[in-house]
């Protein structure tokens, strides 16, 4: 019997039309099967949202040998789940989330739909690997992504990952040869500072707030972050978890116990 | 000149009609000045979800002595973010998410919109509390919750919070004089298993899928976590951070620096 190609379920929060899917799909091809479920509408900064007071709907829009594509109306984290319990013929290998037009580095990985697609992948036991390219415009090149996503991808797929473990790729908006490789890294700190656009509604009137803002970063050039590791030109990976827990306060907490 | 009054910013998931919301301002009216904006719609399952495609609205619903509160269109974190940005007289002494209407232990954290809010004030240097009932009706009876959470914000305002921190308070569904008393907790490990009811719309006859599941707790009984101080009849603190970094797998990640 023909050994099974590996299954790549792979999503994003750019929607199913979004070319750093496409992208995605490119560098997935080569490795196996692919399940694509995508939100149908953009849902960048869905984080790790679900759809609970709606019911959501998955529409087939591409079936082919090696390849299904559907269009859903969920969140990011929706698409994983509605997959993973209804869609899918089987477990798969690998869950593959992006690329996402735009950095996931740093705090943004909390507001990320890519990256909580991702975390939710682990969470229900799947290697997986969120993808962001650092550059947000609709027609960015993606090919340094590619090439470097494809080596991260195949290492996966032959060396598996901890269980629970999401990584958090981000990749330098540069030619492929001027990414200088691969670094490891903790998640930078630093901060959105927002700053809402207002404008009154054209029609009513009424006050309509844009978000806006600009990122701080409150440990520039610091050792071992991604921020720093993106700055220097190298593709940054932050392995995440989703033990929210703040074990170092912990015994400080503990005052609580004698209210 | 009299000393001022601490200020406390108030948002929950469940909107601004949410009895869970009253029982929080009832909580915290002997405080100091309430500042509340909270969603105009249930927004369970937000996480810690943005609105960027489009803009959001807020409208004052009441203003009396004491007491401001607008009702807004965008997700919890929307509300942390565009009061502090745009509608708060002055940086608040404390913000509080909540009480949410049914539990946010173990993993529920990742999904909660009530401590998505909760998280997004600790990034913007408050400190912050999220409270949740193990209860989901409507009508719970908040009585417990609002006994025990008055005096964790009392020890709050008077001791102050590592920064950065968040605390995920759940509240067992329990008549006041049946809770044991409070315990820090870390985040129990555990899993939603996700069984999407599928129904055909009764008008077009597409398939539509509702979200439901179960919590499958993968270490019942383990000493420390929350969901045994829950089943022992306690209030359960997790201390939240923000940082993803799963720092316990970066020495085995540093394979991918060798591709």
């Amino acid at each position: 019997m023909a050994q099974m190609k590996p299954l790549i379920l792979l999503t994003n929060d750019d929607s199913v039309n979004a070319s750093g899917l496409k992208a995605a799909i490119e560098m997935l091809v080569p490795f196996g099967d692919l399940f694509v479920i995508a939100p149908d509408v953009p849902r960048s900064g869905a984080s790790h949202a679900l759809t609970v007071t709606t019911p959501i709907t998955a529409d087939k829009v591409e079936e082919s040998p090696g390849m299904t594509v559907y269009s859903c109306t969920g969140t990011p984290t929706d698409c994983v789940k509605l997959a993973m319990s209804c869609l899918l013929p089987r477990q798969p290998d690998l869950m593959v989330s992006g690329i996402n037009h735009g950095s996931n580095s740093s705090v943004s990985v909390i507001y990320s739909g890519t990256m909580g697609a991702a975390i939710e992948a682990a969470m229900l036991g799947m290697p997986s690997i969120g993808f962001s390219l650092c550059d947000h415009s609709q027609d960015a090149d993606f090919s340094g992504a590619v090439k470097y996503g494809a080596t991260i991808v195949q290492d996966v797929l032959a060396n598996g990952m901890p269980k629970g473990i999401a990584l958090n790729v981000n990749i330098p908006a540069l030619p492929f040869d001027k990414i200088k490789g691969i670094q490891i890294c903790r998640q930078n700190k630093g901060m959105w500072n927002e700053d809402f656009i207002l404008k009154p509604d054209p029609v009513t009137g009424e006050k309509l707030y844009w978000l806006t803002g600009y990122y701080h970063n409150e440990e520039t050039g610091a050792k071992g972050t991604d921020e720093t590791a993106l700055s220097n030109g190298y593709v940054s990976i932050v392995p995440t978890h989703f033990d929210l827990t703040a074990y170092e306060v912990i015994d400080e907490m503990k005052r609580f116990e004698k209210l």
